[in-house]
């Protein structure tokens, strides 16, 4: 069978997901999923469709959770493209804008299932190396570009068809400027998907900018804000023109309608949203300061985790990962392969905000290992 | 933002589901659902999930329903691909098996979502016309074809990456000899897909087919059997070399935590699905029996729902439904353009078998309309 299969599949490795242990078996400060339960009206609505059943196709594009979105965001409903997670969008707009032997445009180190997505397509992938305070450099925006300065750069003559911008960044929770964002929208062939999947753990966002420039998107997930990874729901945002010729690539029906109904009770309820957010900074704070106390070189978070780097190349990130993993805490161990030409090593422990009493005993077994 | 969009996406109608009024606005035998309730296993497995939270991602390949399906079908957990509803299954293997440029074949008149597929994908799709009585011609199975055989032929040179075939059909209700399917995939360049949406309401399935031959794949939904459309879950059965290449281009988290619980609870519960089975044959064959007594070419069915042509074409088929849509009941219009080369007339109403009574209200206006 495999030799029906497309080269390009058969050759791309797959994108591989953090760890997933059986429930209780570890701590999880691997994914970037939230600690705290979803709010309770995320859960009543579920029970309702339950209630009601489940006989009947849900409505093919979410329209109750448009409606709840446009409302939150104050733009029209039809400027929402609702997704099976922010994944379900990002594989649509690879699909609508990057041909097969076209290319896609991503910064590096950022979420690995970009390079994965041009991979299904059949496409190339460039990546451009943040630099080492994780600013992009201008030449982000546009063609030509150094070579250099890429840290994998595919045959010259492919068309870029589409760019990936995650901001803040994983794994270094960082933001690029707003300005500089929308400088880049305006100097690129093609459009710029800004991912702002954890933009609510950011001190602000760039959905202004989806109104400034016709060459901007933004996708969002319910996994890491709305405590909903398990929900399988995220959307687009984007100009309403755009969002209607995304409707012909998207399944006809790919949100269900338990999801959709859940989804709209959560982004109802932005009063559990904003207690949330400020649970989260609060322990952040707390994940920041130790690391750095323990000698890490940590970036100022806008996100629910921390990148932690160690200086000193005598320190193991690797062990340290698995002496936590040993102990019943699940962090994610990341290697950037040509990141060290900038930042002067690879690897790093991105650690995702736990509960205070998760993340106090994190850091004290970080502790007990360095001592 | 058009002039970013793939020509291919920008040129396709797109595909359009069938009519979904709001709730209680309409008698629903238009799509296919089943007029009763899931099992009430799949609600209580989807409390419980409510219970124990949403915050964690969900089991990546859904391996609760893949030993669900293990069990119930005795093939191996790894024979099993989870989908987003049996679409997400067909996107899937068209995006692994036809790469842009390529070509995909279908039985026509069949499901219209094919086609969408392969156009969403940039590549061609040929249809090969059945013949008066639902049966194939042997061509199917190997190029070269006459020209005058298909409906739609693309040009020329273009390979052959996946074909498609429904057992049983919509919209005719009929099936295929599982031998003369064997046959076609031995003397196919590329595999087979035999999409058995509704082979539970069958005499029989295909599943052995999988075993006999490495070119056959098998896709099921729980939409139908099962009452479960709002869901969204489906499947695949096909080797697990196959499988593992698959998983490579599905979303990392195609299926979410309520539907994988969801779907292993209904697959797990077989005595409801007999019971079901067994009270929607009763009816259908009311069905069947009511429309030929008032004059409709109707073949035996099996599947939930039958096709219903009238040999007199001064009776109007889209007349009957726009009759039956202002009493408050949804039957599906369909037109094939170049089908009335072989059947007389293009069109044709597909009726969904509903409750006992809401089947015979149906039949009890087509009755009034017609005399």
């Amino acid at each position: 069978m495999s030799d029906y299969i497309r080269r390009n599949i058969l050759d791309m490795p797959g994108y591989v997901p953090g760890e997933q242990p059986k429930k209780g078996e570890a701590v999880k400060m691997n994914t970037n999923e939230n600690p705290y339960r979803a709010s309770e009206s995320v859960y009543d609505a579920i029970r309702r469709v339950a209630d009601e059943g489940l006989s009947r196709y849900p409505n093919a594009v979410g329209e109750a959770f448009r409606e709840a979105a446009s409302r939150v965001y104050g733009l029209p409903a039809d400027w929402f493209l609702c997704g099976n997670g922010s994944d379900d969008i990002l594989t649509i707009l690879t699909r609508a804008f990057v041909p097969e032997g076209g290319l896609l445009r991503l910064a590096y180190p950022s979420y690995i299932l970009y390079r994965s997505l041009a991979q299904i397509q059949g496409a190339a992938s460039e990546e451009v190396l943040f630099n080492a305070d994780w600013s992009l450099p201008g030449y982000f925006g546009a063609p030509p570009e150094p070579e250099s300065a890429f840290h994998l750069r595919p045959v010259p003559g492919t068309k870029l068809g589409l760019v990936y911008l995650p901001v803040p960044n994983s794994p270094s929770g960082t933001v690029i400027p707003k300005e500089q964002i929308l400088a880049f929208a305006e100097s690129l062939p093609c459009p710029l998907l800004i991912d702002e999947a954890y933009a609510d753990f950011a001190d602000g966002n760039c959905i202004d900018l989806v109104r400034k420039s016709s060459k901007i998107m933004i996708s969002r997930t319910l996994s890491k804000a709305y405590s909903l990874a398990g929900l399988r729901f995220g959307f687009l945002i984007a100009r309403p023109e755009t969002v209607t010729e995304l409707i012909k690539v998207k399944d006809s029906y790919n949100c269900d309608a338990l999801s959709i109904a859940a989804a709209a009770a959560a982004i109802g309820d932005q009063a559990w949203r904003a207690e949330n957010r400020r649970k989260i900074l609060a322990t952040r704070a707390v994940l920041t300061q130790r690391m750095r106390a323990l000698g890490f070189t940590v970036p100022d978070s806008q996100t629910n985790f921390t990148w932690n780097v160690h200086p000193d190349k005598s320190v193991s990130h690797k062990a340290i990962y698995e002496y936590l993993k040993a102990h019943g805490y699940l962090v994610r161990y990341m290697v950037y392969p040509g990141w060290e030409k900038v930042a002067g090593r690879d690897d790093g422990l991105r650690i995702t905000v736990g509960t205070d009493g998760q993340t106090e005993e994190c850091l004290d077994l970080i502790e007990k290992f360095l001592s």
